[in-house]
């Protein structure tokens, strides 16, 4: 890489290209952008990076980020309270409401059980979640709590760890399906999933 | 795309998003990367982008951006001073810096003549560039200028206007050379580039 003719511009390179998935070359293109625009397009840019790290909140409830106290989702009056998906992370759960079949709580983990990382069940929100089933946040009590997680090993053990704490709880537990995407081709799935999709074959009703 | 259970995600996400070649779905991923960091990842980023945009200096001489009153390349004690080499802007420069072939000086036009974006010549840092052949930045004179513009017709327009401008200055005006790209095939390249290559080939020394 060429030796920048400016200290400024060497360090913007080597900050944006901290980011994932963003090289040197990318990173040069998107400062040279940014200094042909007019200086409020790079400071709303950087403000509103500074606000979003130093003003985040985390929901008291489920630990979602939140700009309140309480998420916009636990405040919903639309959301069915009764229900609780259980997600590793953020991603997973704006991918669940992405698909917009889903309308009850969530609770965010913050990570899967993960030896190899040192992660371990304390690590996670999950006295929070217990509390949340013993203390529910609607008027219902909570029915059903729905094991969202990585179709990994670590994410096996976690469904497994945490149906193992709340099975005398009283509440339905589930996991998602695993199988073959819609729209996937059963000779290119591999067999794990192929196996799995078989053993958990769903019944067509037939009445 | 979801409603985010933040503003603060949001209006992250809309900024970055702002960026040229960064859709929602990367915004995102940057987004929550960065909330995942700690708090210093974002700081730093984001005061790197502030101070470049606040402190970007252009350097007197030839319009380079500069951390100072003059750039590295004009400060620099190893360049002919006697060659400077005309480019729209900052990516050119950096491009030819980056071959390694270039050992003279640059100036920056800051854009090309363009009626159609009305750009005319008044626009770009043409008076700078004559005034620093009549008043040399080294010691020798400006021997030789070369147009590295690009290959359109604003590119062009401009090369001539310049040619022009500077024919009584005694400096001898070159271009940069246009024909097929090195390892290039003859097939695939367009007309005019070939058409011109053959117009401008070059003898091979046969003495």
């Amino acid at each position: 890489m060429v030796n920048f003719p400016s200290k400024l511009i060497e360090d913007a390179v080597a900050e944006i290209s901290r980011l994932p998935g963003i090289g040197k070359k990318t990173a040069l293109r998107l400062t040279l952008h940014l200094l042909k625009q007019n200086e409020p397009v790079t400071v709303s840019l950087a403000e509103s990076l500074l606000s979003l790290r130093k003003n985040i909140r985390y929901c008291a409830r489920c630990h979602n980020v939140s700009d309140g106290e309480i998420c916009s989702i636990c405040a919903g009056n639309k959301r069915d309270k009764s229900i609780i998906c259980v997600v590793e992370d953020l991603p997973d759960l704006l991918a669940i409401e992405n698909t917009n079949q889903y309308s009850g709580l969530y609770h965010v983990l913050g990570g899967v059980i993960s030896p190899i990382q040192g992660i371990g069940p304390d690590e996670l929100k999950i006295e929070s979640l217990i509390q949340r089933i013993d203390q529910p946040d609607g008027e219902q009590p909570v029915s059903e709590i729905i094991m969202a997680l990585p179709g990994t090993m670590e994410g096996d053990t976690t469904a497994f760890y945490l149906t193992r704490k709340l099975q005398d709880k009283g509440v339905k537990i589930s996991t998602i399906a695993r199988g073959i995407p819609v729209g996937g081709e059963l000779e290119y799935t591999d067999e794990v999933t192929l196996g799995r999709s078989i053993l958990t074959r769903i019944k067509y009703s037939t009445e």
